[in-house]
């Protein structure tokens, strides 16, 4: 069964939902058979490549939201991020574009779909980790390349991929389906192309949303007698106790 | 989801109309759930069986059309055919009428439907093929029969249906669905009973209405906790970053 997971690395609900999502993951028992796919979305396509303030000066100064509004807002998502083992640190956040940091996942996407592996996820957790956790500039080339090298990609292939854009058209369709499937925020889960999830919702509704889908897909293929077999109503339940008896 | 296609075989742009349709379903992520049918149309049901002239005789001495107006013609649609990697030769297609063609096709048709195989297409694509970039007369009963038998047909079942006309029925059937549906010329594309396409579209077109058929028809249903359940505004969303932030 798929997963497939909109989300942005300048998002701070993006890298709690993963957690909360991973979760519910774990403890689900059909977890071998679940493909994750990680989908490129951007919040904001309009961050400059880099940018010589804080992220509380960007928010407050370009986006007008009152400069103790944006620390309450730090705090709140840092509170519920350290709910989930996530250490984010608002005060040295790089201001970046993420646009470059998302063809390095679909440069993982596509050896993962050559070699079975899944350094995808591995791109995708470092660069969570790296803007949030590590004040790291997820635009910078060199902080690329070393997540990407870190994950089990090549530092050549990377800057070569970089260079000649080779994914920029792959970004560029995720996005275009995001807006397709009618999305206006990230994080958002889409199960089995059926169900959705949106925002960083608690781990026990992404079990719920897990197990309908698998149930759905996998629905009990019943055992029964032919109908009218000796000892059977219709054929099809045998005796059976139910909210109105024994009968 | 069913993608219906009414389509003539002297029909250049039908050809070039059903590559671009295949790149877009070829990168559609629910191909395998799309079923397409092929349907009959005639552009011109007064062609002779047989013809002894060019292409360019034929259109310019019998429709009236100037000889270096035709010619223009065939160089912009050839080089729109060569785009979609098409070989196209006017200069040795032969004119003959397409309803012994389309009785193949609708041969092709009835066994794919008891046995689940897809001879209609590799028919409909051969015929095409045939037509335009072989200089073969669609009209002659061998070459009818060597394309039905290459497909997977049975040589005597082909002959059979042609002598005995089984399907001429069938093709007319379509031409009278396509009237009833106001299609005025061909390729015509139906998708999921509901959204039109005319004419040989760009790739990027039909992709978008396979998006737009598919989500349509199969909406994301949405996981969430209840209204008003503890930490969700109006339950629907869980924390979530939007473009205007991440309140």
């Amino acid at each position: 069964m798929n997963v497939d997971i909109w989300s942005d690395i300048a998002c701070p609900w993006c890298f709690i939902g993963k957690r909360r999502f991973e979760n519910a993951l774990a403890d689900f028992p059909h977890k071998d058979q679940i493909t994750v796919t990680w989908h490129s979305y951007q919040l904001d396509p309009t961050l400059p490549e880099h940018y010589d303030g804080s992220e509380l000066e960007y928010l407050s100064q370009r986006k007008g939201t009152p400069a103790d509004r944006v620390a309450q807002m730090f705090d709140h998502v840092a509170q519920a991020a350290a709910g989930e083992g996530l250490e984010y640190d608002f005060g040295s956040v790089v201001v970046a574009n993420s646009y470059a940091g998302h063809e390095l996942l679909h440069l993982a996407k596509a050896k993962d779909a050559e070699a079975g592996t899944s350094l995808a996820d591995a791109v995708k957790e470092a660069l969570l980790s790296a803007h949030f956790e590590h004040g790291e500039d997820i635009g910078a080339r060199d902080v690329l390349v070393r997540i990407g090298a870190e994950a089990g990609l090549d530092s050549a292939e990377i800057n070569a991929a970089l260079d000649a854009g080779t994914y920029r058209d792959s970004v560029a369709a995720d996005i275009r389906r995001a807006q397709a499937l009618g999305i206006q925020g990230v994080p958002f889960f889409v199960l089995d192309n059926k169900y959705g999830v949106s925002g960083a919702q608690p781990s026990e509704l992404f079990a719920q949303a897990l197990d309908t889908a698998w149930r759905e897909a996998n629905p009990l293929v019943m055992v029964s007698q032919p109908a009218g077999a000796e000892g059977t109503a219709e054929g099809l339940d045998g005796d059976v106790c139910g909210p109105d008896g024994c009968a």
